[in-house]
C-alpha cells in the first residue's frame, strides 16, 4: 500500500473525468444553434457547481454515509489523530471522484433539454438529482445499501456487476432525461403542423467533434480509475474501453453514412456500453459491445426524433439510456468465462439490476420535472426560445464582436 | 523512496501546467477582438519559449543556486557518476515543472496588454521577468534566500506559507501587468473623449471557454504536484482546489448576472486564491475563499474599466493580482487550526508576505516596462493597432480563407 | 517490481497518445479550407478505428509475435492461470501504448493528402500499412526481428537507436505520405496553368493553434513513456523534449517571419527530431536538434510547395519526413559522451538505420498507393473535390447551421 501512489492515481482519474464535463460543454455547444451555445458552456460548469455542493453536503452522505464535518487533519488522515480518514487525504480525492460521476448525471440531462430549457429550474433540479435521486441508487449499487447486493449474489451466485458505471451514471441519467424531454416538450419549429419532422442543423461539428474527443480521452479515466486503487489497476479495463469505443465509432460510421455527429457520438456510444462490464469481458467482446451500441445509437437516435417526436436534442437518452441499458445487460453475458470473459457475473443480477436502475430514473425523471414544470416552470417563454437561451439567460451570443457590428 | 514514481508525478504535473499555456492562449484569443487572435495564441507560445531559456541560462540559478552546465549522465542522476544529481533525471522534471509557473509570468501579463502591445518588445520583457525579476522572488520564498523565511518563522512562529504561488506565481504577474497596463495606456476606442467607457465585445465565448476549462483541469496538476513527491501528495490540497473553483465561478455567476465571462473566469479567481493555503485549509474554508474570489474578481474587473480606466483586457490584475492577494492573506485565516485548518500558519507572516510580493511585482512591473517604453517602444502604431495584431506582426488573419474571399 | 504503477504509467501515456490524434485532427481541420474540415475530423478517428483493429489482428503479431487469441484471464494475467501474460493486464496497456504509435502512421499521412483524397480507399491503405508495412519495420527495430540489430550493434558497437520513434514512426511516416501525396497529385487550383503557386489559406488558425497544443502537451507521453515503465522513466527524455519543442518553435518563428502555421508546426518539428536521441543527448544537444528542425521544416515547406510542385498541404513530409531523418541521424552525433551525452550510440548504426527506414518506407508508399491508385482509385472527382470533401463524402459541412441559412 502506497498511499501517496493511490492518491496520485484516483487524482488523475478525477481530472480526466473533470475534463469530461469539458466534454459534455462543447458536444452540446456543437450540436445546438450558435443561438444556444453560451447557454450550453455555461450550464455545464454551473451544473457542476451544483452539484459539487449537493453531492457534497447530501449526496455522498446518502450513498456511502460519509461526511466531512471533520477538521482538515482529520479529513487529511493525518497520523496520530483521532478518527482520521485515510492517510495522504486519499478518501477526499475518492469524493472528488465520485463527484465527477455524479455531476455527469445533469451534464448527460443538459444535452437533452438544450435549447428551449430555463436556466435556474434546472439548476434545482440538478441539486435534486445529485443531493438525493442519484445517490439513493448509487448507495444500493456500490455502497450496498439495503443488503440487495448480497441477496442476489445468495440467489443468482453474482451481484449486480457495474465497474464503471453503465446503468448507475449513464443509464440513470438517460432515463432521467427521458422525463426531462418529455415535459419539456420539442422546440419550436422542430415539428410542423402536420408533424412532419423539420431540420435543425447543428451549428458547429469542430465543437461537436472537439467535445467528443475530450469525452473519448477522459473516459479511460473514468473507466480504469474505477478500480479506485492502483492494486487493482487492469490494463483489461483500459484495452475493453478502447475496443468498444472503436466498435461503436465504425458501426456509426457505416450505419450513420459517414455522419459526423453519428461518428464522434458512436465512439461515446461503445464507450457507454462497455463500462458496466469493462474488467470482466474479452477484448473481442467488448468489441461486439461497442459495436452493438453504436448501431443502436443511430437506430435510436432516428427513431426518437422521427417517429416518437421526442425531440432529445444530443440523442442522450440513446446514448446513454439505451446503450447503457445494453452495456448492463450484456456484461452478464460476454462477461462469462464460456465467452472467454472473467466469470463472476449472473446473466440474472445484471438483467434484474439494469432494468431496476432505468425503470427507477425513468419514474424520478418523470416526477422531478414534473414536479418542477408545475411549481416553478421548466420552459423558456416563446419569445426567449426564439432569441436563444444565449441573449435571454446570460445577454449575450456567441460571437458577440461579430453580432455586434454595425 | 520510488524515483520512477516521482518522476512520473512531477511529468504530470508539468505536462498539466504546460496545458495551461495553451489555456491562457484560447482564453486571451477568445476575449480579444478577432484581429488579434492569431497574436494571443503566438505571443504564449512565444513567450513559453523564451521563458524557457531566460528560466535555463539564468532564472533557476537565482531562484535555486541550480546550474546545468554538466553532462547528460551528471543531470539525469545516473548511478556511480561525481556529483550526479536526483535518480532518474527527477531534477530535470523538477525543472519543467517550476520553469512551466515561471512561464505563468508572461501569459499572465499578455492577457492585460492584449491588442495593442509589440511583439518584439514583450518577448525582451519575458526574458527580464523570467530571468531575473520572478526568480529573485521565488528564491526568498521557496529557494529560502537571505534567511528571511527563518526570520519570519522565529518571529511570528510560521514562515511565510504559499504552497502553489499566490503570491509568488499569481500576485507577481498580476501585479507586473498593473505597471505594463498602465505604461501601455487603454486601446484606441476604449474611452470616449469625454471618458465614457465604449464596448470592446469579446470575439468567441467558446474559446474563452475551452481556454478556461483547460486551466481549470491543469490547475489540479499545478496545485497537487506543487508536494513535489508523493509521499507528500495530498488529498486535501486536490478538494480545496475544487471548492474554491466551484465557489469562485458560483459567485462570479451570481454577482456577474449569468455572464460566461465572469462564470468562467470566476472559476480561475477561485484557483488563484486558493493556490497558497490549499494544502492547509479546511474544504469549507477553501469554499469561502473561492466565493470572495469570485465576487472580488466581478468587482475588481468592474472598477478597472469603468472607473480606474484601466484597461486590463482579460482582467489579470483583478484575476491574479487581486484574488493571489486574497489567497496569500486568507491562507493565514482559514489555514488556522481554530478555523478547522491544519495550522503551521501566521497570519502576519501571510501578511508580510503577501504585502512584499505585490509591493515587490508593483514596482518592477513599473520599472521594467518604463525602461522598455523609453528605449524600444512597447504599443504598435495607430494604424498597426488599428489594422489589428495579426495582421501588423503576423501577416496573416485567424480565419485567412474567409478573409481573403472575394 | 509494481504491475499496478506500470499500468498507471502506461495507460497516461497511452491516453496522452490517443490525445494526440485529437491534435493531428484539429492541426488538419485548421489548416485545410472549411469545406473539407469535417472530412478531416472523420478521416482521423475512422482511421484509428482501422488501425486498431489491423494492428490487433495483424500488426501487433507482425511486429512483436504476441496474439491475443486467449480468454481474459490469460490476457490480463490472472495469477495461477497457465501461461498468464502480465500482471494486472500489463501487455494489453502496452498494446495500447504502441497501437496509438502505429496509428499516428494514418494521421500523418492524412495531412498529406488532405482535400482531394477519397475515404474508403485511405482507410484501405491505413489496414495494409498498420497492418503489415509499418509492423514490418517496426519488429526489426524494436522487436529485433531478423538479428539486424544484433549485426550493427556487432559491427559498430551500437544498435540502431531509436528511443521514441523519429524514424519508426515520424519518418516512415512522412515518407510513405511522399508516395500518397506524389500520385495524388497537386489539390485543383493548386498551380496555375503556368505553374505558379496560387495561395490555397487555411481557414483557422486557431483549430490549428489548438491541434498542435493537444500535440504539444501529448508528445510528453509519446516520449517519456516510450520507457514503457517507470523503473527506467528518464527525466531527461521529458527535458530534452521540452528543449527540442522550444528550440523549433523559436527557429521557426523567426524563419517563418512570425507566422502563425510555421510557430505552431515549428514546436512539433522539434518533436519529431528529438525522439530518437530523447533519452541519450544532453539538454543543450536537444535544443540545437530541435532548432535545426524548426528550420529545416520551413524550408522543407516552401520547397515542396513552390520548387517541386509537391502539394502536401500540412507539410507532413518536411514535418515528419525530413525532422524524423535528421533526428535519426544525429542521435548518433548528440547522444555522444564527447558531445555531453549519455553515449552507446553509433553514428553509423544511426546514419544506416535511418536511410533504411526512410528508403523502405519510400518505396512502399509509392508501391501500396501506385496500386490503389490503379485499381480503386483514390482520387475524389473534380467535381467532388469542388464541392468539398465535407459534402461529397459527409452530406454536410462544417458549420451546417450557418451554410443552411436562406
Amino acid at each position: 500500500m502506497n498511499a501517496g501512489l493511490d492518491v496520485f492515481y484516483l487524482l488523475i482519474g478525477a481530472a480526466m473525468v473533470l475534463a469530461m464535463h469539458a466534454g459534455f460543454a462543447f458536444l452540446e455547444a456543437g450540436t445546438v444553434r450558435s443561438k444556444n451555445q453560451v447557454n450550453a458552456l455555461v450550464k455545464i460548469l454551473a451544473d457542476l457547481g451544483i452539484s459539487t455542493l449537493a453531492y457534497l453536503i447530501v449526496g455522498y452522505t446518502v450513498a456511502y454515509g460519509v461526511t466531512f464535518f471533520h477538521s482538515a487533519a482529520v479529513l487529511s488522515g493525518k497520523a496520530g489523530i483521532d478518527g482520521a480518514m485515510g492517510a495522504q487525504g486519499i478518501d477526499l480525492v475518492r469524493f472528488f471522484f465520485l463527484l465527477m460521476f455524479a455531476a455527469a448525471i445533469p451534464a448527460i440531462i443538459s444535452g437533452g433539454i438544450a435549447e428551449r430549457a430555463r436556466f435556474v429550474p434546472q439548476l434545482m433540479a440538478t441539486a435534486i438529482l445529485v443531493g438525493l435521486v442519484y445517490p439513493f441508487f448509487e448507495g444500493i449499487v456500490w455502497g450496498n445499501h439495503f443488503g440487495i447486493q448480497d441477496w442476489l449474489k445468495d440467489t443468482f451466485d453474482a451481484p449486480f456487476h457495474d465497474f464503471a458505471g453503465s446503468i448507475v451514471v449513464h443509464a440513470v441519467g438517460g432515463w432521467l432525461a427521458l422525463g426531462a424531454v418529455h415535459h419539456l416538450g420539442p422546440r419550436m419549429g422542430r415539428y410542423s403542423r402536420d408533424g412532419r419532422l423539420m431540420g435543425v442543423p447543428p451549428s458547429n461539428i469542430p465543437y461537436l467533434a472537439l467535445g467528443s474527443w475530450i469525452l473519448i480521452v477522459g473516459w479511460f479515466g473514468f473507466n480504469v480509475m474505477s478500480s479506485q486503487n492502483t492494486a487493482t489497476a487492469s490494463g483489461l479495463v483500459a484495452m475493453n474501453s478502447l475496443m468498444a469505443m472503436v466498435g461503436g465509432m465504425l458501426t456509426a460510421l457505416v450505419v450513420g453514412r459517414n455522419d459526423p455527429g453519428f461518428t464522434h457520438n458512436g465512439a461515446l456510444a461503445g464507450l457507454v456500453a462497455v463500462c458496466a462490464g469493462s474488467d470482466v469481458m474479452h477484448p473481442l467482446g467488448a468489441l461486439v459491445v461497442g459495436c452493438a451500441a453504436g448501431a443502436l445509437f443511430v437506430w435510436g437516435f432516428d427513431r426518437c426524433q422521427k417517429d416518437w417526436k421526442l425531440d432529445d436534442v444530443l440523442g442522450v437518452w440513446p446514448l446513454h439510456g439505451l446503450c447503457g441499458l445494453l452495456g448492463g445487460i450484456l456484461a452478464g453475458v460476454f462477461g462469462l468465462e464460456a465467452l472467454g470473459g472473467m466469470g463472476g457475473v449472473s446473466p440474472w443480477s445484471q438483467l434484474i439490476g439494469s432494468l431496476a436502475g432505468v425503470s427507477y430514473a425513468g419514474a424520478m425523471g418523470f416526477v422531478v420535472y414534473g414536479l418542477l414544470k408545475r411549481t416553478v416552470g421548466i420552459r423558456l417563454s416563446q419569445e426567449e426560445e426564439h432569441r436563444g437561451a444565449d441573449l435571454s439567460i446570460h445577454q449575450i451570443t456567441a460571437t458577440p464582436e461579430q453580432d455586434m457590428a454595425p
